[in-house]
């Protein structure tokens, strides 16, 4: 969806290191965004982005209009299952439907070898995976770690909206996944006590709203009561009207 | 879904006159079958349709199991949009999700050119051709003349279940079709008349259950009061258990 980020360029990066020919699509698709979400104001950047593409090596840029993507009696969705029910799912009922259709569409413009995701959203990436299987397209998925600001914050575009006193109280969330993670690695493997450790660090911090805070199987997205396979821990916060997300993969 | 009849016939030949390569897919979807619909008894004929196949030249002849179609966990669906809320959507509510959702599923398998549907199906092959173009498969849709017996009888592969009086009865589905084409022709344009002679002809003939009449726009399905453009007069019935279906195209 464009405004460019480390996160990004990551992916850009990869896809131009393991592929001939890499293809940018930046398009911010209304379908995803809920009526009162925030897709007017959703950050954009396009020359910038034009610029970071052009430096980074990709040779198509594609930019879609919303009255090309979208004509006057489009109709036809695709709908994601059982793994949209969860999380992300729950606050953003029709999020995915969206994704997926705009993700469908896009593919078959596209028609990619493969397709780059980045960790960030990991609900989104699992879908899209479903998806590529289920309804057989031929394209292999690649899902890249987050990457973060030096302080800890996990690369968003959204982060922009943020001003630098709630930027400074968004650092909660990846503090709060990193001390679950320790107290993972020094042996806690029982979700509940995970979850209170994150709960417990995240709403000390004031006007920091938490939508959920999950520990799943990594890909059923099922809730685990003990950590016996990877795992992902998951949170949703809202600061003000900014929502945003943050994860971390346990493997045990 | 198999058990090819002259009308499947005419599909393939069209394609081994204009392809290099001709792929034949029988799946007999469940998921497009309702719960009370005939999926279990819906005729099948293997051997014969793969004999028939390689008499017509078809290069591959696909033929995948439900468990290889729908794994366990299947959950991503397509769904169809407004054009199936029409005709027979209204008896069969979750039946065009279910072959969008195998259709684009075969389209990701097969990846073919062009594809080709028979005209008896109007209604699928119309939100299939939706479906092409709302999610942007490169593919060219082709729809192919209703194939009839001798007396008229729409080729279907249900025939097969109607006893020699049921398939009597049903001859009055077409002869309807053509009285009322025929009244078009003689200058009448005003569909509520045409769908009266329709209605009276099929109401005369006993354990012929009227589902539907409709003469709707070709390209929209939507109702209208007097032909000014290509329409489709479209009708579903049921013999005893056995659903029929037809249509003409009348163009002004």
């Amino acid at each position: 969806m464009g405004f460019l980020h480390q996160g990004h360029l990551s992916l850009i990066k990869q896809a131009r290191l393991e592929n001939d020919f890499v293809v940018l699509s930046i398009f911010i698709n209304p379908t995803q965004f809920g009526p009162k979400e925030d897709f007017k104001k959703y950050p954009r950047n396009l020359k910038g982005d034009l610029s970071l593409a052009k430096i980074n090596g990709v040779d198509i840029f594609f930019n879609p209009s919303v009255n090309e993507m979208y004509k006057n009696d489009f109709q036809t969705s695709v709908c994601a299952g059982e793994l949209a029910s969860k999380l992300c799912g729950l606050s953003r009922p029709e999020h995915f439907d969206g994704v997926c259709t705009v993700v469908a569409k896009l593919f078959n413009i596209t028609n990619p070898d493969v397709a780059y995701f980045g960790q960030k959203d990991y609900q989104q990436a699992l879908i899209i995976k479903k998806m590529i299987t289920d309804l057989n397209f031929n394209i292999k998925l690649k899902v890249m770690p987050i990457i973060r600001e030096t302080d800890g914050l996990a690369m968003s575009s959204r982060n922009k909206h943020l001003s630098t006193t709630d930027r400074q109280k968004a650092l909660v969330i990846s503090q709060a996944l990193k001390a679950a993670s320790l107290e993972f690695k020094k042996g806690c493997t029982e979700t509940a006590e995970l979850k209170k450790i994150i709960k417990k660090l995240i709403s000390g911090e004031k006007y920091v709203n938490i939508d959920y805070i999950e520990i799943l199987d990594a890909g059923s997205l099922q809730r685990v009561k003990y950590i016996k396979k990877k795992v992902v821990v998951a949170v949703a916060v809202k600061i003000k009207t900014t929502r945003l997300i943050d994860n971390v993969i346990l493997k045990p």
